[in-house]
C-alpha cells in the first residue's frame, strides 16, 4: 500500500460535502444529532440531509434521496436500521459518492449471517469505486476540516486541534466516551475503524505519514488484518513519525475477548510484538499510556538520547520517578562537573539526580524562582537528553514555565512535567494553563518519564534508520 | 514488636493534648498553620501553643515555654529551627510529654553532622522514655480523633473519615500534596515517617492491625529499617487485615536515589522483594495504585476466589479488562448455564465473558436499566468471586447503582465500577456519589481489575494461613 494509493482516505477527512442518512426525528435522532454535530463543530463542507420524512433539518433542505442532492456528495453517513445499508450503499454507488461510513450495528460482531452480510456491503461498495469504514463505527473526526460523524450528543467535548491522529478499533478509545476537551488533548484526526470491513490499519497509515498536522500516530488495534502489509506500511510511517500501538489480547483469554468483540482473528500476540518491534512501532500497554502518552510526543521534539534528568520539589516522588525511569528504558544523567557545581553552589546536598530542591524552596522566600536557576542549568548540559520536572501544580508554576518555556524550547530537549496539589480543579485548570505553553502536564506521576521512555525508544529507532549517532546510555 | 508494645502510638493519633512549637507569625507561621488546621479540622484534645512571643493564638491561650501549660501535653509538635529542636525535647521531657513530632527539616537527610544532631534526638528522647517520630516529617493525621499535624494550609482538603492507613516515609505520598478530600478518599490515619529515626514501620504494623477503624494498611517504604522484625510484624497484621506496600528501589538507580532522599540504605530490592511475599504482603507498583487500590479494599470484601466476570457497556473496554485481569492474578469466569441462558434469553450473542451489553443498550429505550438484570444474575452465578462494571458515568448509571447496592453488599463478593464519559466535572461527582454508595469508582480503566486482583491475592494468602479451600483458579 503506497502513501499515493492511500489518498481515497481525502474523502473520509476532507470531503467537500456529506450525505447523512438516518433518523431526523427531534429530540434525539442519531441522523440529526450527527449534522447537530457537524453544524456545531463548524464543519467546511456542505452537508445534505436525507430523509423521506422531513423538509429541512436544522435550516437545511433535506432531500428524500440521495439522488436529489444538488452535487453527489463526497461521503455518506449511515446510521440506519441494518436491512437498508445494503440499498442505500448502492443509491450511493450510483450518485457519485467516493467514501461510506456505516455506523449501523449488527453485522459481522453479530452473528455469522452479519458476517455475510458485510461481506456483500464490501463487494457492492466496491463495485462502485466507493471505499467503505465499518460497520459498528462511530466513524471519524478531523479538526482541521471541522469534520465530526459522532451520532451522540457531543456535550462540548470537541477536542483542541493538535498533533495526535489517533485511530481505534472501538468507540471506547475515541473522544466520544473521553473528556478530551476537558483534558485539552491536542488532537489531528480520529478514525474509528468498527469492524474493519474494508478501511484498515494499513490504508490509513499512509495517509497519516504524509498529513502534515499529524505529528504522532496512534492505534488501537485487537487484530491486524494482513500482517506484511502492515509492517511495510508501519515501518514507512515510522521513519516519518512516531506510530504507537494499544494492542490487547497479550493474554490469551484476551485475544478471545478480543475476537468475540470485533468477529477478529486476534493471533498470537508473540507474532505480534516481534513485527510491531521491527517496524518501530512503540508498543503501549494501559488504557492510560494511550491517551496520555502521544501528546507528549506531538508537543516536544524527540531526545537525542535516553539519559533523563528529574528535578523535584519533593525528594519522595524523585525516588520513584528514578525508579520508574529505568523501567521506562531512561538512564539517569550523571551531569557535567560544571552543572553539579552550579547546583551544589545552590545548596551543597544538591548535585545528585534527582534534584531535590525541596529542602532549598522550603528556605527560600522565593521558592519557585529556583526552578529558574535549575532548569535552564540542567537543559544545557551535554549530559542530559530530557527532563521531568515535579512541582506544585498552582499560579506560581504557571508563572514560571511561562518564563522558562521559550528557553526550554529553544534547547531542543523534551521537558514534561508532574504537578500534585491539593485541589482538584484548580491543578486542572493549572494543567491546562502549563500545556498551552507546548509542555505537556500530567497528574499522573510516572507518566512523565513513561512518555519520555517512549520518546526516547522512537529517537533511538530513527538515529538507527538513518544511521545517526545515538546518545543512549 | 508485639501488639500490646505498639499502643504508646496512641499518644500520637489519640493525644488527650498537642502542645505546638512553632512560628505564630500571621499570616503563615508554621506553628500558626498548624494550629489552625487542627481546628478547621475539629481536633478532639486541647491546643497548647508555645510563644514567647504571642500571649494568644487563634483565641487559645499561649505559654511561653511548656513548663507553664496547664497539663502535661500528651504529644508535642516541633517546627523549629534545627538548633532549638534538641532543647525542646529536652523541657518536653521534663514536662512529660509522651511523644514528640519533629517536622524540622535539616538532620539526617541533609548532612553527616545532620545524622549525628540525629541521634543526639532519639538519646534524649528516649531518656525520658518519650517516642519520636521524624525529623523531616508532616506528622499524622487520624480522622477519628480529628487531629492533623500540617503546617501549610489544607486547603479544606480534609479527608473523609474511612478504614485506609497511609503510612509514608515521604510528604508527597500524604494528603498533604494529593487532593484526597475532592478523590473522596475514605481516611482512617495517616502517618509520614520522615527520616524515620525513632517510630518505624515495625512499630506502626502492630498498632494499625489492632486499630478497628483500620481496615487496610498502605505503606510507601525507601528502606525496612530491621527487616526480621519487620517480616514478623507484617505477617501477624496480614492474619488481621490488608497490608499493601508501594518500594520504590526496584532498579539499582532508583535504590541509590532512595537512598540519598531520607538518608536510608535500601539494600537489594530481591530480598525485600522475597520478605514481603513471604509475610503475604502485596506490593503496589505505582504510585497511583498507591491512591487507588487500597480504598478499593477497605469499601469492599475480599473475594473467595479470582474468578472475574466483567460487564461493560463497551466492548473494547471489556477486551482489555480481561487482557488486565490476567495480569492481575485474575482468571475470567466461566458463567454456570443457567447465567448462560439468562443472559442469552436477553440478546443471543451474550453468555461469555466480557459481558458486552453495548448493543443490547442501543436498541432499548431504558438502556440502563439492564446492569438491574446483568449484574444480579452474574453475582449469584457460584463461578464469579469478583466483578467489574463499566458504565457510562452520570446521573443514569448513579440511580441504577443505587438500586444495585444493597444486593450487591448482600452478594459478599467486591465490585468495582470504571466510568467513562466526556465531561470530566460531571464523572467526578457521579464518581462521588457511586462511592458514597459504598461502591469504589474509578476514572482509570485497568486499576478496576488490578483492584481486584490484589484483593484476590490477600484472599488466597488469607486462606492459606487459614487452611481454608480457595476458589481460585
Amino acid at each position: 500500500m503506497s502513501i499515493e494509493s492511500a489518498s481515497f482516505l481525502r474523502s473520509f477527512f476532507e470531503p467537500r460535502s456529506i450525505a447523512v442518512f438516518g433518523s431526523m426525528r427531534e429530540p434525539s435522532g442519531e441522523g440529526l444529532m450527527v449534522i447537530r454535530n457537524l453544524l456545531d463543530f463548524g464543519f467546511r463542507g456542505r452537508i445534505f440531509p436525507v430523509s423521506r420524512s422531513a423538509a429541512e433539518v436544522m435550516s437545511l433542505r433535506a432531500c428524500p434521496d440521495v439522488a436529489d442532492t444538488d452535487e453527489p456528495p463526497e461521503l455518506a453517513l449511515l446510521i440506519t436500521p441494518p436491512p437498508t445499508v445494503l440499498p442505500i450503499i448502492e443509491q450511493c454507488g450510483r450518485r457519485g459518492v467516493r467514501a461510506v461510513i456505516v455506523v449501523t450495528e449488527g453485522f459481522a460482531e453479530a452473528s455469522p449471517e452479519g458476517a455475510r452480510q458485510q461481506r456483500v456491503l464490501v463487494e457492492t461498495a466496491r463495485r462502485f469505486g466507493m471505499r467503505l469504514l465499518g460497520p459498528n463505527t462511530l466513524g471519524v473526526l478531523n479538526t482541521a476540516s471541522r469534520l465530526v460523524t459522532y451520532g451522540y450528543p457531543l456535550s462540548g467535548n470537541q477536542p483542541l486541534p493538535g498533533g495526535v491522529s489517533y485511530c481505534t478499533q472501538t468507540g471506547f478509545l475515541t473522544f466520544g466516551v473521553h473528556p478530551v476537551r476537558d483534558l485539552g488533548y491536542p488532537i489531528s484526526k480520529v478514525c474509528d475503524f468498527g469492524n474493519k470491513c474494508d478501511v484498515n490499519e494499513t490504508d490509513i497509515l499512509p495517509f497519516l505519514a504524509a498529513d502534515d498536522s499529524t505529528r504522532v500516530i496512534c492505534l488501537h488495534l485487537e487484530d491486524i488484518k494482513d500482517g506484511q502489509h502492515f509492517q511495510e506500511a508501519a515501518a514507512a510511517a515510522v521513519a516519518r513519525k512516531p506510530v504507537l500501538v494499544l494492542k490487547p489480547g497479550r493474554s490469551d483469554a484476551g485475544a478471545r475477548a478480543a475476537s468475540s468483540h470485533t468477529g477478529s482473528l486476534a493471533g498470537d500476540d508473540l507474532i505480534y510484538e516481534s513485527a510491531l518491534k521491527q517496524a518501530g512501532v512503540i508498543r503501549l500497554k494501559t488504557w492510560r499510556e494511550y491517551w496520555e502518552i502521544p501528546r507528549a510526543l506531538a508537543m516536544q521534539p524527540l531526545p537525542a538520547g535516553n539519559r533523563v534528568a528529574v528535578v523535584t520539589a519533593t525528594g519522595g516522588a524523585g525516588v520513584i520517578l528514578i525508579d520508574a525511569a529505568a523501567e521506562a528504558g531512561l538512564a539517569p544523567a550523571a551531569f557535567t562537573p560544571p552543572t553539579r557545581r552550579l547546583l551544589q553552589d545552590l545548596s551543597p546536598p544538591l548535585g545528585g539526580n534527582p534534584v531535590d530542591t525541596g529542602p532549598l524552596m522550603s528556605v527560600r522566600d522565593d521558592p519557585f524562582n529556583i526552578y529558574l536557576e535549575v532548569v535552564p542549568a540542567i537543559l544545557a548540559d551535554p549530559n542530559v537528553d530530557c527532563l521531568a520536572v515535579v512541582c506544585h501544580l498552582g499560579q506560581p508554576i504557571v508563572e514560571v514555565l511561562t518564563r522558562l518555556a521559550p528557553e526550554i524550547a529553544r534547547s531542543g530537549k523534551p521537558v514534561t512535567v508532574f504537578g500534585y496539589g491539593v485541589d482538584l480543579p484548580d491543578m486542572q485548570r493549572s494543567a491546562r494553563q502549563v500545556e498551552a505553553l507546548g509542555l505537556p502536564a500530567y497528574l499522573d506521576l510516572e507518566i512523565t518519564v513513561k512518555a519520555l521512555g517512549v520518546a526516547a525508544a522512537c529517537s533511538r529507532h530513527r538515529a538507527r534508520l538513518e544511521g545517526k549517532p545515538w546518545a543512549g546510555a
